[in-house]
């Protein structure tokens, strides 16, 4: 029997290799496509959200250090626990605390290997037979492929961009019923820039405790906010409501490729204690991969050695790019910003269509994320993360790419 | 409305929690529980899958330098390709073609976090609706708890003590149907310490082209051999039959805490491209975490620069302790061996049951662990991967205690 011919008894889980939905990354890797090769500008990378590329925004020599020591120190080279090395979580605990109302303990926190896995983990812990999950639109893509994975449902709420792209409590509302198990909120907001004050956070709490829903709290962003409203962590809200906390270094130290992050229970009142969510997370914890040992073991002097001065460098260069942006869009004629971003490293600027973007990509050789990847049609994502004089360039170039077609 | 009686509307995935089944990790804690604080002795540890704390296992410094010199370059920061970086899976295609008679390509090759992601992305891409897979009794118990997470059935065939821990071949054909997907096996073999010849690779071969199925060959312990039979990989076979081989470098450069491992289609036709394995693992693999990135960047200089020097050195110290392990159970007059090991850390032995295990830990600070938490009641697995001064020790205790019990 040839082997080609052989019938092999295995098919593959066709709902893995899905081209069908559209990913953030599948669309970037269209717009590499669309360059123009004979262009001989550089590139403009306005899609991307990952800068820790660009010289300005490389990580301090801090955690470069706290890792080389771990690594040689051979004490790290041993499998991690399920929920993470003690100082590290204690070190993690303490770090949140600074912002909080009430304590945290070591084992509120469990380490993951990036806020990605601690969304991996949360979806997959609350996806029961007939749940439903309520999700921000727009939003960050990734939740709705774990849902799908986790045959989780998904309910979207918008957010509203006259409102500084506010939650809109009375869709929230609206969506509920009786299977809802929580609602997620992305603050500083991926993909919108936004910030949220922290009576609005309070109104979230008090709207998802109404409906007996948790809060999960994607603060991968947070504290790098440049605008007038402080960063207030959601936990602050926790004796609300319960709160489930997801973060990482990856943002506020631009090292997305250490893979280490955090899932949080900020919930004093021990609710998810109570309902065996904390058991499902150890015991999801216990199938998964754990991040690497001696990046954990760097973490105590990351957190603590790392000063002031490199986080404030940081929100400065946002700040001056976030102006930048705002500026320089006032004068592109068929491109709109309804809001000023004030944290995260994305805003949402609303009007080309997902064929000009490729036309963008192919003529100005400048990438920006189509809205639809996102969630949001009609509406583009711009990166501001990005050295000051090349954002200008782009932006440059986009305003003589309307102007050229705005004429015709 | 009072927090403590509200109604919360969430519960979690209890299938999650369970302790019900057994884990190697929940057996452990059983054990470290029944340990005898007033005992001064050194509690001697042969229950562990993990010797990178033993100063004589420790990593060459080689791999240690090449880590802290990607952390430090700052070249690798950033996120990870979904399939991992191009010079790390050709260096993984490299290192792995030394044993081939034909070529893998930096395609075939998918990083992932060590071997225990390869085993989910693989389980998770051929749970279909209905499929079953056939995993070793005994086995790593890790495939159980997976497959029953992604509600693949599992059917088990035996390796045979008396033929060196050989699969037996026609439990394969008598438990295979239509809806059977894969067979898996372990070599060189946890918990069992055999290395399987060519022979009997390529009759594994054969049955499995027979039945239609592939061949998921776990090679974590690749190249940690110390007996008469050479290893070789499952892959030298992928003509007869396409194969996933999965690795990492926790085992043989003892490091298992980095996390970095590979999953490999051994699988020179292409079947598994034409069957859509390849394209479901990369969809699986673009929803889950990546490798930490300057990981994967120091892996060329890894494979490259370790030399032969270290490799020797490790494989010698487990002769040495295979060869006292082997030597001094012949005393001990409750247990037998019925198969020197040959290769990996383990090997097991039949006799105690389940409650004197816990006794030996209670009076003798011995660990060993009971086979059932690896598929085998009345056997027990015993770990020699230990400084060997400390394995003669525990040994010692062993025999006194098996010496006074059976006195009695
Ligand atoms: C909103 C949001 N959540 C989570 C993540 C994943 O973060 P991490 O790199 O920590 O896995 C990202 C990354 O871009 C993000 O934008
Ligand atoms: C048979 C087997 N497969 C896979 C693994 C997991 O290896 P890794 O550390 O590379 O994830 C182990 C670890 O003990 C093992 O014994």
């Amino acid at each position: 029997m040839e082997n080609g011919s052989k019938r092999w008894g295995f098919r593959a889980n066709k709902s893995l290799g899905s081209s069908s939905s559209i990913t953030v990354r599948g669309v970037l890797n269209l717009l590499v496509d669309s360059l123009n090769k004979e262009d001989t500008r550089e590139v403009v990378p306005l899609a991307h959200g990952d800068p820790s590329a660009f010289p300005c925004f490389r990580t301090t020599p801090v955690a470069d250090e706290a890792v080389a020591d771990a690594v040689r120190s051979a004490k790290y080279n041993h499998y991690s626990p399920t929920v993470g090395l003690l100082p590290a979580r204690r070190s993690v605990a303490d770090y949140l605390n600074r912002d909080l109302p009430y304590k945290l303990s070591p084992d509120d926190v469990f380490l993951t290997l990036g806020c990605t896995q601690a969304i991996e983990i949360t979806l997959t812990v609350l996806a029961q037979p007939g749940a439903n999950i309520l999700l921000p639109k727009p939003g960050f893509p990734y939740y709705e492929a774990r849902a799908a994975h986790s045959h989780l449902e998904v309910r979207h709420f918008d957010l509203i961009p006259e409102n500084g792209w506010e939650v809109d409590l009375d869709a929230v509302e609206a969506l509920a019923d009786e299977n809802t198990v929580a609602m997620v909120i992305i603050n500083p907001g991926n993909p919108c820039g936004s910030v949220y004050s922290y009576q609005h956070l309070q109104k979230i709490a008090e709207t998802a405790k109404k409906l007996g829903i948790m809060v999960i709290a994607d603060e991968v962003y947070g504290h790098l906010t440049f605008g007038n409203t402080p960063f207030v962590p959601m936990g602050v809200f926790g004796s609300i409501v319960p709160v489930l906390t997801l973060g990482s270094i990856s943002k506020r130290w631009i090292v997305p490729g250490w893979r280490i992050g955090w899932l949080v229970t900020s919930d004093p009142h021990g609710i998810l204690q109570e309902s065996g969510v904390v058991e499902s997370i150890k015991g999801c914890l216990n199938i998964s991969s754990d991040p690497v040992t001696f990046i954990q073991g760097a973490i105590p002097q990351i957190i603590d050695n790392t000063t002031e001065d490199f986080f404030v460098k940081i929100n400065n260069i946002l700040r001056e790019a976030a102006d930048i942006c705002y500026k320089k869009i006032q004068d592109i004629p068929c491109i709109t910003l309804p809001h000023k971003p004030e944290g995260s490293m994305f805003v949402m600027a609303l009007m080309m269509t997902w064929t000009s973007v490729i036309k963008l990509a192919k003529e100005e050789s400048v990438m920006l994320l189509p809205g639809v990847a996102v969630g949001l049609k009609n509406w583009l994502r711009i990166t501001f993360s990005i050295e000051p004089e090349s954002l200008e360039q782009g932006l440059d170039r986009m305003k003589a790419f309307c102007q050229r077609h705005s004429r015709k």
